[in-house]
């Protein structure tokens, strides 16, 4: 692969690790994110954020800024959200994580820990370039048509611009098989991490699409060597207002905690 | 589908016809959109636009943003670009096309006819809502991970954002085959002329990856009703700055233009 | 690509053309072959075999194997209907093409002017090394998993073995897009065309899965250099045993015919 | 999904368990089968035969006859082959599974414990017929174009001709990646699980393409539930006169043995 410096191990042998509000990504631990698809209210975040600290959770996630394929389903709280999510991850004792769709954003993430690019971003290289200024790591996830080396080169975009701190995260590819709502690929974590120094964690809860699937990808992931997961739990899955049928309640969260913990050491 | 009322045809049964600078798309005829993929000098545009023009064009293409994958690779002339095409559509009598990566390049638009959208931010929802609120419009190519469905919720967001002109552009989508540099999927031509109002035109030029192809896949897109073609013409292939091994000369392309409206004529 | 020798177009530069029965497959004119997917009764078959070539059809198809996904649908009227068939071309004149699915079956398809190798069978190598001793030519589908170097290896294990005359068929690959059955790869044929000098032709009908796309993609095809076409026609779809929503009716046959020499007549 | 009887769990809600000259698979252990790509000679598979039992290997694996994508390339010992792997069994007192290409050797099959149906024959229905009358379990991999629902449909095909021992295995899919060889789906493991009674293993050899990705894919596996492992060793990987490039050596099997082991008793 040509044109990979900053990103690529040849070039900085050494793990990069990530370090925010007191946890750590990379660091040979495994780094546990969860949270709601959506912040849908300020109890709700609240409720949901100490329920995945109490379950191991050691990071926050949560959508503020959604960017949902129709014009026409719920775009999330925006600003207010942020201000929940910010709350929450100060109650629970988290740091937060949060996704930004565009750099007029940039502003409001201002308290969020780590910002997140979604799939269908990874290649919006205006706001990479926007990131590369920003103080906090990026969570950057692997477009469902993208390549590793093309994961690579958006992970090189921030990186040029000045942004060392950037974490790679596998969430399944689109292909032709249906039962899954995305093919997951586990083969992209230990290949990242031979082609790079940077952390490399996994999202199962949008390919599984199913909420049975989450555990054993979650268990796999962190087989194939995943630094941490980024996993979806709502405490009301009935009420969620977006992925409800890939949202897990903390109790089976904490489940797969355990059994990932007992993997690592295994691995 | 769910979810789809700007774009359906069965919200609006008749074909849209989108009429800029003279030209037309959708008209029944074959709009024909040349022009090689960087803007690299004024020189070079403003020839270009004249042997497209004489070859049977009735549209100026020209990239002055890049998204490239590289932040290496050459990313274009930018806002220096953008002027040298108007001049040469201008010069030529032909209205221009180019690309916007971020909505911050919005005010360097305001004299290009048509604005593109590249299947790298097909999803990039806060650019096509910014899109929405502009007087030209949009031609939007499809995401080579995208589905039918996706290709219309995007559109859906530009025309939900104010905009209700929007021509679709099939440029191949990512595949297990690797002779092509993507794969020309034909059928989305009739299955979204089927389930949409909006003009369809094809790029064949980017999934051919190779100019022997870029005839066959022209004609092929004409012969399933495609509404146009937007092809890389270079008159100096071995000088282009990008994309040389797809670039068509203008004499091939002239060749293209002949047979495409003879096959237009047949079906 | 490496290892071809009988099929390439550098071992052998002229086309290939391959004449059975009165009529020609690469010869510069357009391979009509219609029927349905699965032969029925003697009535049935007879009737279309009349209805299609009254059509412009220039050869017969129908199944009478059929390597169905379950277990529990329709496999066919297996030797009774190679007989039928015969006696269909016979009463129609036009040759006839069948799908063979295992060697054991060889001896029953004496009289059948084409032997049709499915995409289920593409490397199915032993099939392909008994295809190797017959005299009748070959159609060797593309399996919808396949690479076209795969598709010019399984043809070279048939030449090798020690039959020239192979056919090759685009009928759609599977890829991530869901709206139709398989994606159709026109631009398989252009490729095709320039590695080898075997005959290319198409199956509009699998790839379309929805009977109003086949006309479209049966154009495209022949716009990008197909030698023949090969359709599912059925004079009561809604009575057919198998495929009938991609089943076309022989008026509807006859008009793509008419464009079809009219778009190859312009290519 | 439809038409599934034999195969499915709700017909059978037990895990179906497969023994098998003093091995098991399905019983909630791991099956470990390990072996050369093709048999290369009587010293060669006796010497590797010793090397995985020592290494922990529950059954012994060797090809001899070969379905290669090119007629040029070795396509293995055929009958001579199979002679060395039953003596290489015995010797080293394992079981043995070799694959079978096409009905006509099902007499050379005699006492090969368990017959292995490859990803290019899932499809080839006569085969899988004849497989349906033989007193051995068989090892059914998943095509690589083919979807969960189409595994089961071949594994019902087995099951409705009278063999009910059918083992699944996953062994990757063609996407659009191309640093690994194919894709390998995960997920199909703990999914094919839900859906069928059968027991899955994997083999993460063909995917990986690269010996170093072996290992985590292995343990991503076991984590994800599979049960059992078939695994290409070789202990002179640069003589292989196949797959060379993702051939272990005996010492890096055991590792994986000894960390798969206890990832499996992790989760």
């Amino acid at each position: 692969m040509a044109d990979f410096h900053l990103t690529s191990r040849e070039y900085h042998p050494e793990n990069t690790i990530i370090e925010v509000g007191g946890a750590a990504v990379g660091d040979g631990g495994l780094a546990l994110i969860a949270g709601p698809c959506s912040i849908e209210s300020e109890d709700q975040i609240v409720r949901i954020a100490k329920a995945v600290k109490a379950a191991g959770a050691t990071m926050l996630r949560g959508g503020a800024f959604k960017p949902r394929t129709s014009p026409y389903t719920f775009q999330g709280l925006e600003a207010e959200g942020l201000e929940y999510l910010i709350k929450a991850g100060r109650e629970a004792g988290l740091p937060t994580v949060s996704e930004i769709t565009d750099e007029t954003q940039l502003d409001l993430f201002g308290d969020i820990d780590i910002i997140q690019v979604g799939a269908k971003n990874m290649q919006n290289f205006g706001l990479l370039h926007a990131l590369g200024k920003v103080p906090q790591p990026i969570l950057l996830k692997r477009g469902f048509g993208c390549t590793y080396e093309e994961v690579l080169s958006s992970a090189e975009h921030i990186m040029a611009a000045g942004n060392e701190r950037v974490i790679l995260c596998e969430r399944g590819i689109r292909t032709f098989e249906t039962y899954t709502r995305f093919t997951f690929d586990v083969s992209s974590i230990p290949s990242l991490k031979t082609l790079t120094h940077l952390p490399v964690i996994a999202d199962p809860s949008h390919p599984a699409g199913r909420y049975e699937l989450i555990e054993p990808l979650s268990l796999a992931a962190v087989a194939a060597g995943a630094d941490g997961l980024i996993i979806e739990v709502h405490d009301r899955p009935d009420e969620a207002l977006c992925d409800a049928e890939q949202a897990l309640k903390p109790d089976k969260f904490e489940s797969i905690v355990e059994k990932a913990l007992k993997v690592k050491a295994a691995v």
